[in-house]
């Protein structure tokens, strides 16, 4: 029997795995240091597209080498930008929205994402899903602004019109340490 | 792309189905009116084997005379019995436990799960997991005495060592008129 329960990280590449079809539309709105980005675009073929954010420079850069470095640095485009300001550049519907949120592992953990921006950037991304479509998030509630969006996710999430999207949140529930929390919104 | 999340019974299926082998042994710890129990029954087969458990005899028979509708009635043991006595006629480890809590869809309202019931049995359910072995809970807030049994499992499930079990809490977040919530518990 396979392990069912483990941590966050490999329920939402299960859920990703699950949802993702070989052409689907993808944003990766938290790229960090990009292994995400590379586990989303190995889903993909060459009819699929990615759009990665992050608003360090670093970030793009390691992505994009980590990208080429497997052979995966084509139907990709890397924006340093804030997710918040994804609309910008994306006008079609898409398949899934990952946010991994916190600080950029082993970077400076004085930049992380923020209750507000991230707010304002679900908001957004719910409204660029198709019929559907998933977005994904990780919350960490461990640091102090983590344990913030959390509650701003939360306050928000549970008012969403059932009609239109499903929220589903996963706790792993006897974790120490104040475990990533995961929410998983569905378009209707 | 198929639907992710839809509603609770959907998704214990789901998790039912990502668990169970063929040669699986189960315990459907709450048969009711027999339709889990005949959905856990037909992923088995002659190798695995299923016990069934009800306090009421209205529901042992439904469940047997839907067992048998279906040319399911063999490797059962369908018991009339309280899920908190399960350890009188089960030895052996088993895979999976389901609980389906509450009281008997379209029957005697007033007979129901109770929290100190359900907190001993899953306690014993527990300890008779094999490895990898996996307890799905549905809980139904919506009436009182499955309020009380949410406070009471979260209390208790919350504390559990996570290097003896994984404990997941599923919530479908934005859903009116309080939601089942469900717990997966893993057996490391």
């Amino acid at each position: 029997m396979s392990q069912l329960i483990s941590n966050a990280v490999n329920f939402v590449k299960e859920t990703i795995k699950k949802t993702l079809k070989e052409d689907s539309i993808v944003i990766d709105a938290t790229m960090g240091n990009g292994h995400d980005t590379l586990f989303l675009r190995k889903q993909l073929n060459d009819e699929g597209f990615l759009y990665g954010f992050d608003i360090q420079e670093i970030a793009i850069e390691k992505t994009k080498e980590r990208l080429i470095k497997n052979n995966c640095y084509s139907d990709v485009k890397l924006i340093q930008d804030s997710h918040e300001n994804f609309e910008k550049y994306i006008e079609s519907p898409v398949d899934l929205i990952l946010y991994n949120l916190g600080y950029l592992p082993k970077g400076d953990k004085t930049i992380t994402t923020e209750s507000d921006q991230t707010l304002k950037s679900v908001k957004e991304g719910m409204s660029l899903l198709k019929s559907g479509g998933v977005i994904i998030i990780t919350v960490y509630p461990g640091h102090l602004p983590g344990a913030l969006e959390l509650e701003v996710l939360s306050d928000y999430l549970e008012t969403i019109n059932q009609k239109e999207y499903a929220v589903m949140k996963v706790d792993f529930f006897n974790y120490k340490n104040k475990p990533p929390v995961v929410f998983i919104i569905e378009r209707r």
